[in-house]
């Protein structure tokens, strides 16, 4: 088992792994420590999906946005606000079941992306790697289908795991005292910004001129430096808008979404 | 500085503090640690707010619906999703802006939740104590102004920090089977229902009948079992509803609400 300063500030994603399974008792372990992070009135509104069954990753695949990982890690992990299970709880109790609202919703997904952060750490110190795959988010409403997630029950982060089959660089960030404020915010001026943002500049167009893809990409898509590398290419205005109607009809259709 | 397993496992919400500070360098330590927690894009759409000025705790106290701890912990550290930065980096890139709809909220909120747990784990590796509290969420739109937050930055997740003046028990936990479900999610018979939950209600009346306070709260709101002291005391729908008002007034008013 690892140190926890080396697990806690050496983490990379990992994007390659080997073909070793990951056995059930070493997931149930990590699994575990999951449940000791901090849960709102200990409610514990998450559950967590283990998936390693081909067909159902092949199905999942798309809804990652094709990621090679899908398929090539022995295991996906998704985490997902859960108000199901205690609304059930409290029905049999008789007791009002609320928890159909955007509050419950949220405190859901602060609950269980705590519990995922803790498993990631787990499956670190444990030697297995892990990579976070934000298009759980985005894809909220069709991997709740191939989940068959009830309703009140939906997916909020997942991650790859396995035993890393590469060790990539640690990735860059930007400087300490660029993200803490004390006392109160500061808001930046543009100096400010230009110093902030200048390691990440240069380290991320270092990274696209490598790669004649990546520069092939900028090329066509008209992105002349790393900031519009993220909003012409990566993260486009309509990309994002989307994104946040299906997240906003899965919340819907979840039954999240009742104001009164 | 304590081993892996024990700090993952053994956390405890801390609510009593010694008055001993906390330096800043200790500070900056566990910080650092937040920041290389997995960040979507590695955007690091958020901000760390330190606060230990008395004034300000004393505004903050009741968004934090006066807890003591608010006053008495020596640190509150407020984690907020924030895209401003990015966006005053990407204006002066002459790239589009965007980050202004409900999934760059939500994808701000996941990382800045991560980057908490890190801070949370490392503060605990190093001795310190911390209580998240969900009243971050709740009071987000007053705690902004309090913090003078600029648009399109919005508390999510906060902690009290501190040396523990107390060692609480652990707290129960689900039993983990009824948490995790493995491949697809498989909804919960009335039967699996009371199992999943026997030894939580079990805890929880003893923790209930133990203190009079908390007795005669339950005679007077006529909760006659746990679930009951959940919903028609603790998270009532109309506390909720109102929260998600609220919570949604302040996305909207800090500009993350654009659907088109």
């Amino acid at each position: 088992m690892r140190d926890f300063h080396s697990v806690l500030n050496e983490h990379r994603s990992i994007r390659k792994y080997k073909k070793t399974p990951v056995k059930k008792e070493l997931i149930q372990k990590i699994l575990d420590a999951g449940t000791r992070a901090s849960s709102s009135g200990n409610m514990q509104p998450y559950s967590i999906i283990v998936t390693t069954d081909e067909d159902l990753k092949k199905e999942l695949l798309p809804l990652h946005f094709n990621q090679s990982m899908v398929m090539d890690a022995p295991v996906l992990v998704t985490f997902c606000a859960d108000f199901n299970r205690m609304r059930k709880w409290l029905k049999l109790n008789q007791a009002p079941e609320n928890f159909d609202n955007l509050m419950s919703y949220l405190i859901g997904m602060i609950d269980a992306t705590l519990a995922s952060q803790n498993v990631a750490l787990a499956a670190e110190a444990e030697g297995l790697g892990i990579c976070f795959m934000g298009t759980t988010l985005a894809s909220n409403k069709e991997i709740s289908k191939v989940l068959k997630l009830p309703s009140h029950c939906v997916p909020v982060v997942g991650f790859s795991l396995g035993y890393p089959d590469e060790m990539p660089e640690k990735r860059d960030r930007l400087p300490l005292d660029g993200i803490v404020h004390y006392e109160t915010y500061k808001d930046y001026s543009d100096t400010r910004i230009e110093e902030i943002y200048h390691q990440k500049e240069t380290e991320g167009m270092k990274r696209y001129q490598k790669d004649p893809k990546l520069r092939e990409m900028m090329r066509e898509g008209g992105a002349e430096n790393l900031a519009q590398v993220y909003t012409k290419l990566k993260y486009t205005r309509e990309s994002h808008l989307n994104y946040s109607k299906d997240v906003f009809d899965c919340l819907e259709e979840a039954g999240f979404l009742h104001f009164q």
